[in-house]
């Protein structure tokens, strides 16, 4: 026989076994997230996995159907996977929590609705961490509407600092590079410093005032490009804000469904960054406000944030000029009716 | 502002962009394969990559919607992507194509009938390829009858040497190799030398006799955990050999549909280890057969193979007894009768 050496050889796994936990994991989104998880490509290459998978009654079958497909790819790293509605054995011992299942909008639902309904799913699942998760637990909230959401999870779970809470704003983050990149022909990796302000929704402000490529200022890149500062200024008011702040709905045209992989792979590098470190400059989170650039505390907002491996935190001292001040409070005043409503739907 | 210096610096891309064409790239594998190639996971963390996806018109629009999400990644490592339903333009430059797009069997579809859609669909692919692709081109089959398909794009593909074309059998070995970890619970990862033989069917012969754990034979492994050698046997016979060879039947009853992630996942698998090498021990592919172990040469049979990064070679001089023999045969003559009856259909 001819077998040759190990050109690869397997990851020495010493390390301690990370448990996450995925809410909606019978998902589509769910279904994209699980294997790259498995193989690697949110904790590491030489991080060992336990997943925990919760799900509705309805939604386990899919959910097991999963399990099943796990075992089938025998990823060296995933130590075991446990598939379950309740949950408390779900956030048992979870050291990352990533709660993708939310009710969705549905036809004639009204705002109060939505909101009601997924204060009935975020509250339980926050006491439902506090109560049974590592003491290390980080939660990611993906289910929209995101920043409320992890909101009313965070203000469930007694006893875990807010700061352990984020929600995922990584895609409109990635879509705005993408679009720049588009524009300015060039890869994603010469862009740095832009930033998603706000809420995960329509009102959101994909910022690039700070943004760079291959260190230059990208505004004098786009003038150039474009004809001058002001077919600049008009391409990012008339095109480029809105296009990345309802490019779901584009998706959702063109697809014939929602954006699913690309969410999926958002919330792995928000994980991945979050933990390993975040590269040159900085990307967007929504963080649990402490009152920076004026947003009131306590509201879920996304940020210009970095991380060493320890968690995220909002990069400060950037100047927002007055036209970004004003979509920035735009963006936050929505956050802040959202947190009313919930706070008058649920006595909270 | 408290920006921190970078943690994981983005890879240097000086690397010449690999061409990957991906066929049925608006299918739910290639909306699984497409996101992770682009990731690095099929080549490494450092390989760019082009993306060329070919579709049936029916199927552009979901395959453009996945290249928007693709765009929505900011992948550092992904060049472009190219959307079309022009195999000439599609394989243009080609230096891997993974051919996953195929006609399934439908209801009431005679066998003949299904070799003879899919030699319209792998015919054309090989002569496409031939005639476009690069001249290292390396060419996995993915679409069923994996086997025969890439058969008969080899066939079509004048001038391409016939070692370059493979179909998968990683996800049988893969589910092989979960069967075991979760009989004898252990890590796959301590598991070696396991070995798909014959088609992609329920022929095949998932072959534990050359297998060990932790570097202990399999066979003792399981005799003990069973209560002797006779045990072991049974449940090979009469558990494991089934079960791996159903396993995409079991998938679809808990799922509700066909095996998508696990089966994008080992395609991904075979070629990585393809192009960088396997690791410990063997993994399986089904080769152009040049008579090794009995073989009619000219089938594409699966074997344990070996890759130190520059292609698969079958790994030779492994002994099978006489049952073994006959489980190979079995599968063998299968392969040789879809042969058979795809010469009849093309005349070739």
């Amino acid at each position: 026989m001819d077998a040759t050496p190990a050109a690869s050889p397997a990851p020495t796994q010493t390390r301690t076994p990370v448990t996450v936990t995925i809410t909606g994991a019978g998902g589509q989104i769910g279904y994209a997230l699980l294997f790259r998880i498995a193989a690697g490509d949110m904790l590491g290459p030489d991080q060992p996995i336990r997943l925990r998978l919760l799900e509705i009654p309805q939604g386990m079958r899919a959910a097991e159907g999963a399990a099943l497909e796990l075992q089938d790819c025998a990823f060296p790293l995933l130590r075991d996977v446990e598939v379950t509605d309740d949950a408390a054995v779900a956030f048992a011992g979870a050291n990352r929590a990533l709660l993708v299942g939310s009710r969705p909008r549905a036809a004639g639902m009204e705002r109060s609705d939505l909101l009601a309904a997924n204060a009935g799913i975020f509250a339980p699942q926050g006491a439902a961490i506090a109560a049974n998760a590592a003491a290390d637990v980080r939660v990611l909230t993906v289910g929209n509407p995101a920043n409320t959401n992890a909101l009313i999870a965070a203000a469930a779970a007694d006893g875990i600092p807010s700061e352990r809470f984020s929600a995922l704003t990584r895609l409109d983050h990635d879509r705005a590079v993408g679009q720049l990149s588009a524009a300015l022909d060039v890869g994603p990796a010469a862009l740095q410093g832009v930033t998603i302000w706000g809420n995960h929704s329509a009102t959101q402000f994909p910022d690039v005032a700070h943004a760079t490529v291959d260190g230059a200022p990208v505004l004098a890149a786009l003038a150039e490009k474009l004809g001058g500062a002001d077919a600049a200024t008009t391409w990012l008011d008339d095109v480029f804000i809105p296009r990345v702040a309802r490019r779901g709905a584009e998706i959702i045209e063109v697809r014939g469904s929602s954006s699913v992989a690309s969410a999926a792979n958002a919330a792995i590098a928000h994980v991945r960054d979050e933990a390993l470190g975040t590269g040159p400059g900085w990307t967007s989170a929504a963080l649990v406000s402490r009152g920076e650039y004026g947003v009131p505390e306590g509201i879920v907002c996304s940020f210009p944030v970095t991380s060493d491996g320890s968690g995220y935190r909002v990069v400060e001292g950037l100047h927002l000029d007055e036209r970004a001040q004003a979509r920035l409070q735009a963006s936050v005043a929505e956050l802040v009716a959202e947190r009313e409503a919930v706070r008058e739907l649920t006595g909270a």
